[in-house]
């Protein structure tokens, strides 16, 4: 596979379609369109080194619970149970914005990180978003009185039952990362 | 929070921009823009009962092993790890586009339906994407001789500590569900 050209075809300010020229391995010229946060997404520029977001993995060491929360998404219409998540700021580590993101989005406070993956790719068909897991432990009471005006957000602290119980849910929506964490915490109770 | 309205940016043939119109908790206004491969996106529509795509976690039953593949994404420009996947046809059911898929891309076949999720959002921030996970065993000769034309992959059987070696590997891409289930069977045994 060659890559010949990098267009982007639009010109809003968070979001944007860019479409990519490249030739496979037949040597068949193809077009592939696709979606990305970035200014300049070519990809045969350097990567950057912090992922676009931070997803949290808050496990409650007090209460031995997971924490997930149910958030209105926009783009959905409705609520998702996802995890404390967004996007990473301009010099702020993955770290950092995954403890601000915590605290903003749970009021709860990282007491130890357990963990931080390597940058990973949320859905590379489609756009070239990346993110890291952030595994920590956490403490405090759930509040959501530092969310943003803008975020509907309720904090949910699930045993492995409650976790269980949840992945039953029917007619729920879950973002597909929180449902096989939720699903390995629920079966085999680590994450 | 409450939809307004909601208004196709773009007109692709396989993903488009959409904006929607929302007024918040606080009752200001705002917009949300967001990919989709939907040719209505507005999500206040009753939701589609298959999903967009299947991503097919196969575990081969003879040498006891997770099957992933090593796959050239031209977003990426690069090669990713990942599980075989791929858009629901009309007309699929989720477990005949993952027996589908995994032919496709591995050559192995299916041997049993471990689990099939339901509907799953892979970002919800940035898109109206959806998925079905399907675990499912597997046996067969890796081959790649029926993959389309256009595409570039390389299948890999994984034991425990291939798995592990896998995740540490530096500066390699990975898909993030891939990445979270690798992770779990390298360190758990179990997928």
């Amino acid at each position: 596979m060659q890559i010949k050209s990098v267009k982007k075809l639009t010109q809003y300010p968070h979001l944007n379609l860019y479409s990519i020229q490249y030739r496979d391995t037949l040597g068949g010229d193809n077009q592939w369109i696709y979606a990305s946060r970035s200014d300049n997404a070519d990809p045969r520029h350097p990567p950057r080194d912090t992922p676009d977001a931070v997803v949290v993995v808050p496990f409650h060491l007090p209460s031995q619970c997971l924490v997930v929360i149910r958030e209105f998404r926009v783009v959905l219409g409705d609520y998702q149970y996802g995890f404390p998540a967004g996007l990473v700021d301009r010099g702020e580590s993955v770290v950092q914005a995954g403890r601000r993101e915590l605290f903003e989005e749970t009021g709860l406070g990282v007491t130890r990180v357990m963990g931080q993956s390597p940058i990973l790719h949320s859905s590379s068909g489609l756009s070239d978003e990346t993110v890291s897991l952030l595994r920590v432990e956490c403490s405090g009471e759930p509040s959501t009185l530092h969310t943003e005006a803008s975020e509907d957000i309720e904090v949910l602290l699930l045993d492995r039952d409650a976790a269980k119980a949840l992945t039953l849910e029917d007619g729920s929506k879950f973002d597909v990362k929180t449902w096989i964490i939720l699903e390995q915490f629920a079966s085999h109770g680590h994450i």
